[in-house]
């Protein structure tokens, strides 16, 4: 593949130039979703004029002409030209995925990714050179660790909750369906935030008591702004840390040991391998690096994302089964999901 | 392709996925130039360790080890394993285009992008609401002008000329031969900034005699950081809206009319119209919309980073062809290249 790129690339680089509009592509469809472009076409029973769409939205036409033109060109919407005005519509990928409505709505991945990612990442070379987390240098917030960063103000831990919602939307029943988890009688998902993945597991497995188990701020606002009427998920507060866990046979640890160092995750771990009993387990959720670490790109960089914003990386199967192994769990399988998250069940 | 793009992506959404990423991968590639790894690795006679990356570049072991894994993953370096150490080296595009030394070198394009444009673009929503720039917002320096802002330091100026400088040695024999330009004697590049396309210019046309004129501090940035031994271009300081232009057979404008609203781009092209003797002309170089906006990709998005860093915007050709022809110039040729900038070329 190397070779392909290099060759075609010495003449003139079309790919790297590419790459170097990366940023852009990123921020024309975060903005378009931040100024709700989506939602308003998803509402509209036609497609709207530049005009039109600017003047509901509260933007300048201009602006918004070349917003709606670019989206056409990346073909996130279309367009047909009517007596010389251009109409604009969504296509059903922007209906599902980016307008706020829909159950699959990716809108408050896109938010944090947009608002706060997007300035984390632009201190990577620091993060590189430093080998830490540019949680300070970005926001100008003092933190001891890192989810007193995440959490630094009542709309940033809404929005990292969003984020994490909306990514079980797409991922959680490829994660809860990995293995069959049917034997399963009561399952806690440590640090499940605002409860999506344990959702999934309760409809996947409607004989299983469903827990959610994560810090008493975070419950508080999972259930003002995350509860479903006859929710199928229990909650409880309290930190995986320095908190005792409530007795489970399978512990869920969705997204939580690729924010740590191997100590701390060895620690975390320890303590619910003590807890099992012989066949209760652990379900680990994370997009797994291949073993040589040459890919897969999402999961690359999501390593570099977590150099950015936490104390973790993402890792390879072997570095999991080790430190599960070294945690006491012997049984341990890997599941690709081929999606952007995968699987790893370990049992005592 | 919008038929194909929503079928695909209504299952798994790789590719919104993958836009969503875009951001990343132009911070991986910019940080590492940033970080001087293709430069290391251009100069380096064999494959190197992420730890001898790390220990000569003054960096984190694990950071660099992240870093070096994602450009493998989007093929822009490669890497063996002897012994169970990953050793690293370039592909002939990074050592070509990403590392300094060479003369097609884009290492200062990428600079810019990477501190100027990138943090600029975190308010693209900003910049459709308001329609206006982001400049002051960004840099926190208030400018009543747009070059005032672009040049608010030494060394903004210098990185926006680098910028300059790095994309005519892309594209500038393209556009210098776009058409035949030989019948021209004397040649002015208006705004002309650090030579580079100038030089591409007296290169194809070694009988015709070429002067770049550009602000006195530009010129005098360009003498001290981009001349060249027995420089094929002189150098005239001035400012193009106010000072009297030298006399011409053509006169340059590369990317000059984007910067600016129609009014002050027809006042320029008036004033230019009046020096010209019948025959003479203007070369514009410009991105080049397509006439129904759709595309190319590239000119779209940068029409919107016309929005966040300047007055102006790209154009399709009928909008250049209509303000030349309200200039006065009536005999108006149009060349695509195919490579990221276009000519047009009016002659009086």
């Amino acid at each position: 593949m190397a070779e392909h790129l290099s060759q075609s690339e010495l003449d003139y680089p079309f790919k790297l130039l590419e790459y170097f509009n990366g940023f852009r592509i990123s921020k024309v469809i975060f903005s378009a979703c931040e100024l709700g472009v989506f939602d308003l076409l998803l509402k509209s029973q036609e497609p709207l004029s530049a005009r039109h769409v600017a003047q509901e939205l509260s933007t300048s036409v201009d602006g918004m002409e070349r917003l709606l033109d670019a989206l056409v060109g990346i073909e996130i919407l279309e367009v047909e030209t009517t007596n010389g005005t251009a109409f604009y519509s969504s296509t059903d990928v922007a209906n599902l995925y980016l307008a706020k409505g829909s159950g699959k709505s990716l809108h408050d991945m896109i938010i944090y990714q947009s608002q706060t990612i997007y300035p984390l990442w632009n201190n990577l070379a620091d993060a590189v050179r430093e080998g830490k987390n540019q949680n300070e240098k970005t926001s100008g917030v003092p933190a001891e660790d890192v989810f007193q960063a995440i959490y630094s103000s009542e709309e940033e831990m809404l929005k990292f909750m969003g984020l994490m919602n909306s990514s079980w939307v797409l991922d959680g029943h490829d994660i809860v369906t990995a293995f069959n988890l049917s034997g399963f009688q009561n399952i806690v998902d440590v640090g499940g935030c605002t409860g999506a993945l344990a959702r999934e597991m309760a409809k996947a497995y409607p004989s299983s008591s469903v827990t959610v188990f994560d810090l008493p701020q975070v419950v508080e606002t999972a259930q003002k702004h995350f509860s479903q009427e006859n929710d199928a998920v229990a909650f409880q507060a309290g930190d995986f840390f320095s908190d005792e866990l409530p007795p489970a046979d399978l512990y869920v640890l969705a997204r939580i040991i690729h924010d740590w160092p191997d100590e701390k995750c060895l620690t975390l771990l320890k303590k619910i391998h003590d807890l099992c009993k012989p066949g209760c387990g652990v379900l680990l959720v994370e997009a797994l690096l291949f073993e040589n670490r040459r890919g897969p790109v999402m999961a690359q960089m999501f390593s570099l994302n977590m150099l950015v914003q936490t104390e973790g990386q993402e890792r390879p199967p072997s570095q999991y089964t080790q430190i599960l192994n070294r945690s006491g769990f012997c049984n341990v399988q890997v599941c690709r999901t081929g999606k952007s998250y995968d699987a790893i069940l370990a049992i005592k």
